[in-house]
């Protein structure tokens, strides 16, 4: 941590400042220039606010050298973080693809959903059932009652689930039932919820706040891992920006740059990050060109009848269109899809949720 | 609602969404333009999410004409909404000021605090005990220890108390103590959590999101009015942009437009919405001059050694001089600070929480 | 135009605004709603400015149905919009790569340079002499001296050559040496530019601002378009966001919209939309692989010692290999990489600029 | 300025950049923590680019300690700047009002405005002439001939004027007409227009870019100020943000930074900072209350019929409550609007522009 103090701060200031930073066990080190007296903070910082000493009289600015978070860097642990999900890795070499509707809305609805992205070539299914909306007048999820039509695709597909959750009152309950955790994007720093969650051993699908800075979602992250639960899995959904042509931008850049920062698979989500079928494909293959480790899709049948995020779900047709040419971009920078779920798999997780 | 059609759509399309209207019960109205045919759905759209049309074939875009929000809004409800709350209003002419310490971090700490911005001029007193830390290697807040120094705080000084609430858990609890629930800026879309809080009928302070329209505010406030609970108090807090120099921006033009869409208290956080306390009082000036009804401040006795937020904590003594100028500045505008607890006031809630 | 009247307007302010709607040679359409009334202004509406009904007393807000751009518009001319460049096609089936330094620094810089990535197969040379930098303490560019070298690059490779003009009275010697002119980020609205660039037959390579919406950017296209001149390619760039762990964020989604929107070419920039050699070659392929025409990309033989931008130039040797993965995934979605200046593309263009 | 280099970096790649950094000018001072070494370049830093130690091999990241700009700074100027004009003061004790249509359109239009705007207490006069408008399409002003009417009307109220100037080919006629240059948000980083008015004597308002950070706009006015010219006026007027409520975002956090960070007069723009005229009186109110020194406003006698920003522009009766509100909350925190121009002030001008 380096300490910058103001131009004509005074020695008593200094002194302050060097007594706080020995208070709380680091070692300073001075670094006088022509117009500012540098200190740096040395020792293990990351647990140490840089408000702690932004407050003194006499410092101008504090700079955090070391990152905040420690669990998710790479540079603590410079392999990536690999992880078996139900016959298919996530993290390694091959490329996930997570796909189904936005929400559960019936049983027909799901199971189609469910056989038609499965014989597309997802590894695993999506469905939300307590739904995030913006206004309390809409389609709020099926609740309890989507879980049993989830373990029921879950069994006829052999695909893992992913549910969100929304609040701690539905931990147990979907401990039952759930393969990985979908955290959304308006609960990324729902730091109650992430606590929790690290206390389990189930998968986390951890998707970046419309807002949150890249180093917000590692430390987010942190929560997790923290807690004693390493699988957490990455997820770009596109940014709130001031371009409204799009209904989020995709922040492309993040997926090089995590991968860079952090051991933990990293996924796109192109359905959020652009909200609109129209471009779902064309930024899946971008995701992967980039250097994704997956993708997680919003299909449904119908989407002119679906309760929610109709706009930006793929009918099941692109859908196959998508797999394939994603396909293809990934063994042009020498990465494959992973094997499809097969009925053993299935066999294998039966007794959880049904 | 306005559905644009695209350019050659075809007459099919357009049948399948005359129908498409009247299915959700709303009547179609046609206009026919050179390029576009825009047909609007005419009924009560409020419950009606736009992408229900907006997928439809031959659909380009659909404008939503009525606000999607009811209770929260002046067209309903023309005249302020105001609130009385331990002796003064909230909403009315009055001016109210909120202050108090970042977070609860000890007895003497909170006690101080709590008489000197009392003697200052505060009317509520704010503390948090269950922090939103972005990392989870700092201070976490002292949790359920920390009411019982609240409700002593309370009781010494006859001021109301302002306590976040992080998770539907804390709320049992929390009920017991407080006397106004707020809800920070990274809940205001925990719809889990709103849902609960509308259910009580406990004063909310709901903090607007870091990337939250003003429309997203006023729909989360709706979670809450539509549960039952009318006595919502609407917080600008700074929004997240590309400017560093600052923690966020404020959103200053939110107070005048806020107070134009709703009847609910609007109310400004110029510590978060800074992050510096050199800029806090010309903020807090300028809010009321915008024609806020009141500011909640962060003070406290020692910001070098505060546990959080010290870098926009106030001292006493400047929070003394930001009460005086922000009630010269009520007066321009016709307004005036509420008038200070008092010992009645006190008397009246010491069966709480304690 | 759709004009919305507040809710509780009355008859006179209707009848207002109708009235002012033939002035304007439209023709209104009355739709009348629960809470609005909604009026379509039917007629060609491009050139008319919103503002001009919004301001009448009684109306709540305009909306713009028809796009405010024509010759832009995909609408309006639903092919590619093709153009030929010494040797090769810009805007059809081929992929087009712009490469070289940020800034012209010597002869013996830009000559290596560009026989570099002449070898590493990119089309087009790269190289400012007018910089626009943010302080006026820094390199500014060799201005008309870096021309002559530009001229001896152009002759040597057969290159055609890219230079950013900053001003209208640099047009006159441009025009002696530049193939293409580029409009930097900071210029895409200096309309009196981009109104002199109109007039003339040189193609243009207008980039994107770092605020600019996408509408915004068709909308300085319209600019280069309406003063006759047809050949503009769109550059991508990246935008400014809260994000700060990049230079820019790079908005991939901008290119299927833009694909979408316009006939014209549609590019990326990786080397200003990361800022960063490391990220480049990610969002080179990323780029690709959604869809656009073509890259510019900064490379450097010596990045230590570039007078500018040296932190996100590629070393040639990265750039070879960035050309080899990009022309991998232009084959994936039926698209190759532009076929290579020859000597005798070179010799019909020596006339100029020596 | 700080070097910190990656940690497992080599003990080469350290040597080379101690000698870069001596190759400078700059003297290294090394500081040797747990995880990363740090390396302060000392001495005048001011004109060096980070981007130069940037792209040395193991160095992981460059933060500059001093500010990149000098001039502008109130460390090297610790008094306010204040320059005369016309009869009154700018920057210093006195608020400034400059008020008038965005576009001069007519004789009748401009003299009504310029003596409206006089009668309720404007200080100088604002009209533009030259556009720069989004769409080609719109009125772009009336060029030169406007010029003419905004002589007359700086004779015939006494006011000096404010005009825009959009291009270097202006600015010999404009230096007939105006008192001080007006540096629109588009042309912020114009350096060849902004190095061009550094070489004249006349005062510029020059407004902050929509998308710029406030170091960006002080560096901006370190072209004007290194070129000779010292009276440069600052404006904020909005940035872009997500936030579509209002047509920018008021950043009101940026008068007292700027008030902090320059000695230069900082005044704001209420009328592009938020684009609606219902709210421009409630934040030219909180301006001054912030600490600007003065305000620039868009007034039309008839808003519903000008040719540009009618939305956003004050009825001469309204802008008469702006004045009295304003300079009621100037005396608030111990200032005062500046006095009136009156015909002596008139009188000593008229040889300008006539």
């Amino acid at each position: 941590m380096m300490i910058i103090m103001k131009p004509g701060s005074t020695q008593v200031e200094l002194e302050h400042v060097l007594d706080h930073i020995r208070e709380n066990g680091l070692t300073p080190h001075l670094s006088i220039g022509e117009d500012h007296t540098v200190i740096g903070a040395i020792g293990d910082t990351h647990a140490i606010p840089t408000a702690l000493f932004e407050v003194l009289d006499g410092v101008e600015s504090v700079i955090r050298i070391s990152q905040p978070y420690k669990l998710a860097s790479r540079q603590f642990h410079p392999k990536n973080s690999i992880f078996p999900l139900d016959g298919f890795n996530v993290g390694g070499d091959e490329i996930a693809i997570i796909a189904g509707p936005c929400s559960v809305e019936s049983r027909e609805q799901l199971l189609d959903t469910a056989q038609a992205v499965r014989s597309a070539g997802a590894h695993a299914l999506r469905g939300g059932v307590f739904k995030p909306r913006t206004s309390p007048y809409t389609f709020q999820g099926l609740g309890e009652d989507g879980l049993e039509l989830v373990a029921e695709a879950r069994q006829l597909t052999g695909m893992p689930v992913v549910v969100e959750i929304t609040s701690i009152t539905q931990l147990d309950i979907m401990l039952k039932y759930v393969d990985v955790f979908q955290i959304g994007a308006r609960n990324m720093q729902n730091f109650a919820l992430l606590s929790e969650i690290g206390k389990t051993q189930t998968p986390v699908l951890l998707k970046r706040g419309m807002s949150a800075t890249i180093e917000e979602l590692l430390m987010a992250s942190e929560y997790i891992l923290s807690g004693g639960n390493q699988r957490v899995i990455l997820c770009e959904r596109g940014i709130r920006t001031f371009e409204t042509a799009t209904r989020n931008t995709t922040d492309i850049n993040a997926i090089p740059v995590l991968k860079a920062l952090t051991h933990l698979p990293v996924i796109l989500d192109p359905s959020h990050s652009t909200g609109h079928a129209d471009y779902v494909t064309a930024i899946a293959r971008a995701a992967i060109a980039a250097g994704a480790d997956g993708l997680i899709v919003e299909v449904h049948p119908d989407p002119a009848h679906a309760l929610s995020d109709g706009r930006q779900s793929l009918k099941p047709e692109k859908f196959v269109e998508l797999v394939k040419q994603v396909g293809q971009i990934a063994e042009v920078i020498g990465r494959k899809l992973a094997p499809l779920a097969t009925t053993e798999a299935t066999q294998t997780h039966t007794s959880k949720g049904i």
